[in-house]
């Protein structure tokens, strides 16, 4: 213990990165970091021309049921919505194919009417790039982005179809 | 058990359709079709301008930990990997984003390097529209689009970028 202390004070000190993952990373605007969010099962899909991003949308299990079913104005409290964007490129093998190049961020949306009240219901949380920087401008920045799809509890996202579940 | 054995015959008697979901839906190319799949984690999605698609490329357990690791060329025996496809829109409230909106099909690639040697390893089978409808008009015209990736293990996903893991 006293040897890893060391260590990455020394590495602190000379100035070395140190790499953090998972539950060490730091928290954006107040909100912990969404372990596991990576295998979370997916809600929809978007392409963005205006800044060539391509997206992946997804949910923990209480967002997923509720996309499934339907219930999403409003989102129930506890629904988490995550939001994963890449640089758009073109694949190699098919040319009229887009897929994600860099990553650029992950950003998320926490459902609790009552700890959120004073953002519309929401925490609003986002790590960028690949050492998923805590970003902490403000929810505000969020939700003035937001504010087109207020009368949608402030979700751009509409659930893709996803048939063939019993 | 017997009532509803003489239900589902009287349905398909008096020419109802049999709606099947899960367990029920026919498979594809002598293969079952992939419960739960609609739960899987995403690997990559993409975009193609040349008929209006946007999809995601979901895994099971074994493809996911592939691609993570970047074991893909080959990709191991057991992983499974699934396309599905949504015909695009654009988004009402952000005119510059593309969405999934009908959807079009649930299409999968299974490695099994033995029992699908005759078809490069793979077995290949895809369920289409709402109702989940097996193709079954040979894995050959699968095989002939994949081509060009031939040498990527007959995938053309490139699995995208998921930082934050431990």
């Amino acid at each position: 213990m006293k040897f890893f202390t060391s260590f990455f004070v020394t590495l602190i000190i000379i100035g070395l990165p140190v790499v953090t993952f998972g539950g060490d990373i730091k928290a954006s605007h107040d909100i912990n970091y969404p372990a596991g969010w990576q295998n979370w099962p997916s809600i929809a899909v978007s392409h963005r021309t205006d800044n060539n991003t391509i997206r992946i949308i997804l949910g923990n299990e209480v967002a997923v049921e509720a996309a499934r079913t339907g219930k999403t104005n409003p989102w129930p409290d506890g629904a988490i919505l995550g939001k994963v964007v890449w640089k758009d490129i073109q694949l190699e093998n098919w040319e009229e194919a887009t897929v994600p190049g860099q990553f650029v961020h992950a950003e998320f949306m926490l459902k609790d009417s009552k700890k959120y009240s004073d953002t519309y219901g929401w925490g609003w949380a986002r790590w960028v790039g690949s050492d998923q920087n805590p970003f902490n401008k403000g929810a505000q920045v969020c939700i003035s982005c937001h504010t087109p799809v207020k009368d949608r509890d402030w979700v751009f996202t509409e659930p893709a179809q996803y048939p063939g579940m019993k």
